[in-house]
C-alpha cells in the first residue's frame, strides 16, 4: 500500500505544505518514527519529537507548523486527521470467496448482496445478513436475527437467536450477544430458572471488543444504542439500556436493569449495580463502583489508589474504626471546643 | 405460541380468577405491557402499574387481586409462578437435524438416545454423551469427557479433557470448562509449568454464562456442587470448589483452592484471594474484596461508593494518612482527656 | 501411564530412598492421597500429613526425610521436583491426524513438519506455522500470523492477521489475540474509528489462560515479552508491553500503553489505568488499583477488605468525611496543643 502525500492530502482534505510526490507506505508514531510514513502531533508537548522526526511527513495544526522540519499537513484536529488516515491504511483482508463452502448456511436464511461467510461460519433459519454483511470464520448466528448493512463479526463472535445488530456494526471474536440473563427465583431451596425472552437490540456505528458478553432481556429487551463503543470483557446483564454515544472501557460491568444516559464515559474496571440510572454525559473513572443512581451529569470515581503495602495496611486497618474515630473526634470537638 | 388462558392456569397450577378463553401470545412486564400477554406482579410498590396494565392477565397474590383490573391468576408467588410461565413460552429452537452433517464426531464417541449436535461441533475420542444432550455449533468437547442427560452447550463452548458434567445443565456460549490452572513455580529466573493434571466436576441442574472460565485442577478436581448457578465473565480457578446451590454473578474471580460454602451468594465483581474459606449462606455484596476466610454466615462488602471526583480525591488523599490520624486523635484524648 | 519408582527418581534425578520396583500411577497431595501415586510435601507445616500419607512415594527435603514413612525422593525443592514430576504424567492428547481434514487450511499457508491441525480450525492465507506447531478445534489463526516451533493453540482461540507468536507458547480457549484496540476519537458529537495498525507480538515460552484478549497496538505494536505468564479473563490493552517473566494472574485489566517491567507479579483483579509505568520486580496484591506510574519496585497494594456490611456501611459513609475529619483534627490540635 503506497501513496503519493498530495493524494494523501486530497482524500484527507488538508493542505500540504511540502512535497506531493513524495512516497508514503504507511504511519508511525512520532516518537517511533520511520522513512516513508506520516506521524501526527496532537499534543504540543511532544513537539521536540517533532523536531527530531525520521517520518516523511507530520500532521500538525497551523500554529506548530513552523516545527516540522519535514512535510506539513495543516490539520485544524491532527488527532481525527489521524483516524481518518488510519482508515487509509487499514488492510484489506477479504478473502477472495464471499461464501467459504465450509461455512453452514440454512436454506431458509436470507442474504442480501455483497455478503462474505468465513470458514465454518454457521447460519441459522431465518436469520437476514443485509448488504455487504461479513461473518468472520466460526462465527455463529443462531435462528432469526437480523444483521443491518455493512455490520461485520470477526471470527468465533455467538449471537443467540432473535437479535438485532444494526448497520456498520463491528464485533469482536469471541464476544456473545444474547445469553440468558442471569434470572433466577428460589423455590425453597433450589433455584428455579426464568426463561429469557427478550432479545439484544443493537443499534447502527457501534463497536463491540473481544469476548464481551450482552445478555438477551428477561421480557423487554436489553438496548444498546447508536454509536455505542464497548471494549473487551465487559459484562452487559438483562435488561440494561446504554445511551448512544456512551463509551465503556474493558473489564466493565453492568449489572441487570441499569439504564445508562447518552454520552457517557465508562473507564475500565467500573461496576454498577443493578436497577440503577446512570445520568447523560456522566464520567466514570477507572475501577468506581456504582451503588446508588448518578442522578447528575458529572465526573465520578472511587476506591482506593495503590500505596505501598505496609503503608496500605495500616490505614486499611484503621479504616475499620473509622466510624469510631469520627465519634471519638466529635465528642473531643464538644467537650474541648464549647462553641462547637 | 397461544394457549388459552384457562389452559395456562391449570399448567402453572393457579386459580383463574376471569376469562378462560382469552387468548395469550406471550409475557410482558406490568410497566410495559401488552395486549394477548400475561403480566404479574411481584413488588406491591408497583401496584399502580397493575391498575394501568394493557395486559390480558396478571399473576397476582390474593391480597392484590381486588386491584387487577383484568383477569387475575392468583398465586402464593407470583414470581416463581412467572419463572414457570417463562418456560411455557420459552422457544424451541432446536433444528430439524439430530445430528448436523459437518459435526466432526470421533468414532470412539458414545452417544445415548436423542442426543443433538450443531454444526461444526467437535466431540473428540471417549466423550460420552448422555441421552438428550446438546451440544452447539461450534462447541467443542475433548476427549474422555462425559455430560450427563439433558445437558446443554451453546454455540462455541469449549471443554477440555476429562470433565464430567451433571444432568441438566445449560453452559452458555464462549465459557470453557478445565483449561489449566495457573500453576507455575520458579526455576531460579524462569517460570516452569506444573501440568494441570485434575478435571473439573459439575454437578446437576448448574448454569453457568457466558464467557466464564473454570479450570481444572493441579492433581485434585476442581468441583462445582449441585444447583450452582454462574453469571457471565466469571472466573474460577484451579481446586476451588462451590457449594450446593450457591449462586454467583457476573465478573466474580475466585482464586485457587478456595472453598465456598452451600447457598452463598456473590454479587458482581467479587474478588476472593487463594486458599480462603467462606462459611456457607454468606452474601458478598458487589465488588467485595476478600483477603480472609468468612467463616461465620452473614452479610459482607468492602469498597469505597461513588462519589465526585473532586470530592474523592481530597478523601482519598486523606486515606493515605488515616494511620496517622488515629494516632493524633488517640494523641489528643490522652493529652486532654485524662480519664480516657 | 505406570512408571517403576527407580526410573521415575531417575527421570528426575533425584536419590530414592526407598524401593525402586514399585509401580507408580500417578500423583496426589498429602492431604488427600491415594496408593501407588507419588505426593510431594513443600511446605513443613505439612508434615502431619506426610506422617499420614497413604501415597507410595513422597519427594521431600533430606531435613523431611526421618518423617517419611513411605519411600522417599530428596530433593531440594521438592516444590520444583513436583513440577517436573507433574509433566511426567501430563497425558499426550494428540490425535492420531496430524491435520483433520475438516480444518480448513488456505493454499497460501506455510506448515513446516509436524503441524497438526484439529477438526474445523481455520488457517488463513500467509500464515506460517514453525515445526512442531499445535491448532485445536475450532481456532482461528488470521492472515499473516506468524507461529513459532511447538507452540499450541488450544480449541476455540482466535488469533488476527499479522500477529507473531513465539516458541513454546501455550493459549488456552476462547482468547484473542490482535483483535482491535479501543481507539476512537470525537468528530463532534460522534465516535470516529482510529484502526489499529499495529500488531501483537508475543516472546518464546509464554502461557495465556482461556478467554483473555490482547489488542493489537495502534501504529507500534503490543509486546508481550519471553516467559510471561497470564491467567483466564484477562484484558491487555493497545500498545502494552510486558516484561520478560511477568505473571499476571486472572482478571486483571491493563489500560493502554502501560509498561509494566520485567518479572513484576500481578495478583488477581488488579487494574492499571492508561499509560503508565510499572518498575521491575513490582509485587501488586490482588484488586490493586493503580493510578499512577510505580516507579520503584516493592509490594503495593490498595482497596478495603471485606467486612461485616452493617460495620463496612458506618465506615464507608465516614470516608466522605474523612477530609473534613482531617481538618477538624489538624483544628483541635491547633487550638489545644500549642506546640504541634
Amino acid at each position: 500500500m503506497k501513496m503519493r502525500l498530495g493524494e494523501l492530502a486530497d482524500k484527507l482534505d488538508l493542505v500540504l505544505d511540502g512535497d506531493p510526490d513524495c512516497l508514503i507506505e504507511g504511519i508511525s508514531t512520532l516518537t517511533n518514527s520511520r522513512a516513508n510514513t506520516v506521524s501526527f502531533l496532537a499534543n504540543p508537548r511532544y513537539r521536540t519529537a517533532l523536531e527530531n522526526t525520521s517520518a516523511a511527513a507530520v500532521i500538525v495544526r497551523e500554529a506548530d507548523r513552523d516545527f516540522c522540519p519535514v512535510n506539513a499537513l495543516i490539520s485544524r484536529n491532527p488527532y481525527l486527521s489521524y483516524a481518518h488516515l488510519s482508515a487509509l491504511f487499514a488492510p484489506n483482508l477479504s478473502s477472495e470467496q464471499a461464501i467459504h463452502p465450509s461455512a453452514s448456511i440454512h436454506p431458509g436464511a436470507k442474504l442480501a448482496n455483497h455478503v462474505r461467510i468465513g470458514a465454518n461460519a454457521v447460519i441459522e433459519d431465518g436469520v437476514e445478513l443485509a448488504a455487504g454483511v461479513e461473518i468472520g470464520a466460526g462465527s455463529v448466528v443462531q435462528q432469526a436475527c437480523y444483521i443491518g448493512a455493512y455490520s461485520r463479526l470477526m471470527a468465533n463472535v455467538t449471537i443467540y437467536h432473535h437479535c438485532r445488530i444494526g448497520e456498520r456494526v463491528l464485533i469482536h471474536s469471541g464476544s456473545v450477544i444474547g445469553s440468558d440473563g442471569f434470572g433466577f427465583t428460589r423455590d425453597q431451596d433450589r433455584w428455579v430458572k426464568i426463561h429469557q425472552l427478550g432479545r439484544v437490540l443493537i443499534g447502527n456505528d457501534v463497536e463491540i471488543g473481544s469476548n464481551t458478553s450482552i445478555d438477551r432481556g428477561a421480557i423487554d429487551d436489553t438496548v444498546i444504542g447508536d454509536n455505542v463503543i464497548i471494549d473487551n470483557l465487559v459484562h452487559i446483564a438483562h435488561n440494561v439500556s446504554v445511551g448512544s454515544g456512551t463509551a465503556i472501557a474493558g473489564c466493565v460491568g453492568i449489572a441487570g436493569s441499569v439504564e445508562i444516559g447518552e454520552n457517557c464515559t465508562f473507564a475500565g474496571g467500573v461496576g454498577v449495580a443493578g436497577h440503577l440510572q446512570i445520568a447523560p454525559a456522566s464520567t466514570l473513572l477507572a475501577m468506581t463502583m456504582v451503588t446508588h443512581s448518578l442522578k447528575h451529569p458529572g465526573v465520578y470515581a472511587s476506591g482506593i489508589p495503590a500505596d505501598e503495602q505496609k503503608i496500605w495496611q495500616k490505614n486499611a486497618v484503621r479504616f475499620r474504626q473509622l466510624n469510631d474515630m469520627a465519634r471519638r473526634l466529635r465528642a473531643l470537638e464538644k467537650a474541648l471546643l464549647p462553641s462547637s
